[in-house]
């Protein structure tokens, strides 16, 4: 396991926790006086003033109980007939779920108490109850564990807000954002907000556009991200900036993506990038401890050919160990970037000429699923169909079991001699009991499909528990990515990153090479956040936008105003963006983004709730001066 | 004047101010060790390490004298040809304004201080020179006052930034949302993002839409406002809600309109008008407490009646009196909402038949210009020019001075007995040395022709001190504005607003009396926000949307979330928002919205630093299933 810092670490100083303000304004108007949350023993006696939500009527013989709801918590109120008007307990028995009421009564000691709740020692005993809304019965129940399916609750969303573990989420959403600001208040970051209505870019993902009523056949696009306001923020000598921003793509949705996102987006200015890192790093602690009570060491680190390596992903999830073992690996030097670990390239523990598959391909790795040697024959079936989906593709999986008695067994047995299944045992350092998972092909290919498997079994293995936390920064991306289809090199994160000064020269020799200045924050295999190093020098600009295929024309057209600004005086700069959502969820415990959201919508970019999008007026049309233009189905 | 608050101040506890917290990372990197602000006398013998912008060189004989910027200040580099390395100080002499450089030397005290910056008593001999990146001669200087005109700097905006005024008034909108959100977060609001890709609705302003190419022929709105959001957040019970939130509208611009703009937007349930009120008051009082060190009585209140009796305008600037004096008012009662102060109606102090201006219209009133009883023939005609201004639109303007020796000369006097002209000048309560300047016509446009003329005055007297603050809410509006054009009832605010329970009754006898519980929160003459009681109640608010002229099905096709919402337990709630561009720049004490936003647009809605909107692919049309349709010029 990677989780020990790599460095020792460096303490920062303690961040002085805001101190809780007291409320200063207490309001005293003819709906309340206290919250549903607030009374406890020390009330017995008083008068109080209630108003909430009925969340459920219990009537038992002579006594009808109500609790009432609000944001708070929940209080129950007692109506009894041997004490109270007929009339206002006739009243408290008809009350609906959900309906809003007002309740004054006196406060008393409860016999039976609920220790689960803040207020589960007292009850009210009412005096008036007043109806301030009827409900009709809603369509779920409102509660944790509800009966209202997907499509109900986001149709039905503001009731599907009033459950708890809903509204406890945009809860720390909120005080997760506070946090943000004042952590990066106190480092002199000024949050400035950059507009929304842009100009489209036909690079990167797709923009949504806004066509312009007063600029007739011309668009707005809504921003992808900041990045280029943000640049120019700090050409402008603004020195350290951030925004909590909504930032929006076009894209077919997956389970897990929304159309419009929140991103916690900064840059700084005079930087190198164990700055940023260290400044963030610094912005990660402070929340951890701020929200969950949870104190890191210094972040590790791992460059980005480990991580394929190792785990496979550049996102590894280093809650558990499980690290690739390689056991041929003939993949050409070229095809890794400058520095990377290439000791094992070229060797191999399989003798040729015994196994074909393994004689075809540049590639064998595995990984050691500790104490699973007793796994059953029809389980290691369940997860060769589970490598062999689709989404995996890999042609099937390879095992090496070390029975408990130290006897081994393997599904290569016929192919190998005994010799060659025991070096690949001492390969795996396997102990008795530990089943090994071997998979081979291409390199790259074969890293993804072990990746999957690895997390696989860390979710049957229990090491994917979701409040334990193991950070990573994941740095020495490659600068440029090569996609088969089109023949050609893509920045992997965008043309303004800068390389790696070490790799320049590589730049005319061996582009794929080159390692970049950037770097992601990773945690539990999700990432957080990433950014990089920005070039801010003209010269390596141009010659970026040359390599990355734009004539000059095109990349003034598309980055015009940013290569301009370069001119006068552009300052070494570096940033980075978190995803909020992503990082609210992680925080959460919980799996969607969507359940971090207010109002989110659907995977065809619908909100059910309001119903849009939706057509508009044909004078809404005319007036912008476009037209429909429906493909025939 | 009506400055001093109404009722006695009942003083708010007062809010802690943040500690400021002491940065907690110190990045001690290649490029600097220290910014060009902090250095002090305390640091002299100190080798530093500074790096920013070049501000200035000065050779004076054998000495150069270079000023670094940076965001936090400026200090005095010195190159000195009898001490330092010749190359050094030739690379010094040659170089331009706006490099960025680094320099590492030591602190030395000056020679002659300059006691106007902080810096002002040291200097860097210096003893390194590195030039980080170049910079052609910007095409304005950066400095307060500049040469470049308005145009240029927008077009350049990445260097008008540079410029610290402008910086100033970002960093004060960055203090400003965050001590909101501290004000806010202490209250128990909660920030909820409420979603940016909405549903067009046909009311209100003009919406921007985007196109949905998962949805084709549909579209979503941007929205002008939360409004549905923040209700629909109330109903699910998250009882306090704000967002600081970019709002859109798609309006020809006048001089100081954004088509995007910043809005403070709030909701509370279980309030009344008076709660929330108090809870916005003391969010301005504790702004201007912390940004400005000034501390605010009670805000006086005032009815939308008296203001527009004493001021002619619903946002009366308070930092001068000079109210309204009617000598005539016909006005029919009904045009006054209900509870209005209709005690003058129906009075005149002009006599019948003498002046047959006068004689025709029901309503003439004036304003007392204490002390200018010495203008000028030329001042007086400049004035008569100012309100016949077709922005204005006045006839013309009548004026009475009363002379120092107490004699009186008016414009009327041919007209008029003197016993009539004492009569005006007893109206005024005028001293020797006043000056009236009357007006005349139907009331609610004299009013506003008045409002103008008084404004006018007070800036020529010097009222209108830009660094004085007089706060005010101005509450009772009327409910429904009867359109001349369309010859109906329109909300004066939105559907949803609450009228004031006492004049429900009216709603069926007499629409225009009815008062709302609307309030605005109104700053030297400007509506900082405004906000209003909601209806929660659902039969009163179909009532609402019949009264508007709304049926049933447009007001669902319209509006039929939140009114399905309402069927499910409403709680009673109310809210306002505060347009935070403006908040900003009074703050800021500047009169233009557009120097509190990093990047403006121009009248046009263009930004022309980026070139946006501009024209886009076809192939991003034909995505979108939507034709550009422009009509011939």
């Amino acid at each position: 396991m990677v989780v020990c810092p790599s460095n020792p670490s460096e303490p920062l100083k303690p961040f002085e926790p805001l101190k809780p303000l007291e409320p200063l304004i207490t309001l005293n108007n003819m709906y309340r006086k206290q919250t549903c949350g607030e009374l406890r023993l020390a009330n017995v006696g008083q008068e109080v003033t209630l108003a909430g939500w009925v969340q459920r009527v219990r009537k038992m013989g002579g006594l009808t109980f109500v609790d009432i709801r609000d944001r708070y918590g929940i209080t129950q109120l007692v109506f009894d007939e041997s004490e109270a008007d007929a009339a206002l307990c006739d009243k408290a028995t008809h009350l609906g779920r959900e309906y809003v009421i007002q309740v004054i009564g006196i406060v008393r000691e409860r016999e039976s108490k609920n220790r689960n709740i803040p207020t589960g020692e007292v009850e009210i005993v009412a005096k008036e109850l007043n109806i301030i809304s009827s409900s009709e019965v809603p369509p779920f129940t409102i509660e944790d564990k509800t009966d209202g399916g997907d499509d109900l609750r986001m149709q039905y969303r503001y009731l599907d807000l009033r459950r708890p573990m809903v509204r406890k989420n945009l809860e720390l959403r909120h005080k997760l954002a506070f946090e943000v600001r004042r952590y990066l208040d106190a480092q002199n970051f000024l949050e400035v907000e950059t507009p929304m209505l842009i100009k489209s870019t036909p690079e990167g993902a797709r923009d949504f556009v806004v066509p312009s009523r007063m600029n007739p056949g011309q668009f707005y696009a809504l921003p992808q991200s900041p990045q280029q306001f943000k640049q120019l923020l700090m050409v402008a000598g603004f020195d350290r900036y951030f925004q909590i921003v909504k930032c929006f793509r076009d894209e077919d949705l997956r389970a897990d993506r929304q159309p419009e996102f929140t991103q916690i987006d900064c840059e700084m200015s005079f930087v190198e990038q164990d700055d940023v890192i260290e400044m963030f790093e610094g912005m990660m602690k402070h929340l951890f401890k701020e929200l969950k009570g949870i104190e890191f060491d210094k972040f590790p680190r791992m460059t980005w050919e480990d991580a394929m390596k190792y785990y496979g992903s550049d996102k590894p999830d280093l809650r558990f160990g499980m690290k690739f073992v390689e056991l041929k690996n003939m993949s050409p030097l070229r095809s890794y970037v400058q520095g990377a670990d290439t000791s094992g390239v070229g060797q191999s523990v399989f003798p040729e000429g015994q196994f074909s598959v393994f004689d075809s391909v540049p590639y064998v790795a595995g990984i050691n699923a500790k104490g699973c040697a007793n796994y059953t024959r029809k389980q290691i079936d369940g997860l060769t169909d589970f490598v062999k989906r689709s989404q995996i593709g890999a042609k099937g999986l390879i095992w090496v079991r070390k029975n408990d008695d130290g006897t081994v067994k393997s599904s290569i047995d016929k192919f190998y001699a005994p010799e060659v299944i025991e070096a690949i045992c001492a390969k795996f350092e396997a102990e008795p009991g530990d089943l090994m998972l071997i998979l081979c092909g291409e390199m790259r290919r074969t890293q993804k499909q072990l990746c999957a498997l690895r997390l696989e079994m860390g979710q049957r293995l229990g090491f994917r528990n979701p409040s334990v936390y193991v950070p990573l920064w994941v740095i020495d991306f490659p600068l440029f990515e090569w996609d088969e289809e089109t023949q050609r090199y893509y920045a992997t994160h965008h043309p303004f990153t800068s390389p790696n000064p070490d790799d320049v020269p590589l730049l005319d020799t061996d582009q794929g090479k080159v390692r970049s200045w950037a770097y992601d924050c990773v945690m539990n295999g999700v990432e957080l956040g990433g950014g990089s190093v920005r070039i801010h020098d003209s010269q390596l600009q141009a010659k970026m936008f040359e390599l990355l295929g734009f004539t000059e024309e095109k990349a003034m057209e598309q980055f015009g105003c940013l290569i301009n600004a370069f001119k006068y005086g552009a300052p070494p700069h570096a940033g980075l963006a978190f995803g909020l959502d992503r990082v609210v969820s992680m925080f959460a415990e919980i799996d969607s983004i969507r359940d971090t959201i207010a109002f989110p919508k659907n995977n065809q970019g619908r909100d059910v709730m309001i119903d849009a999008p939706c057509a508009i007026d044909q004078a809404q049309l005319d007036e912008l001066q476009i037209a429909l233009n429906l493909k025939e189905e």
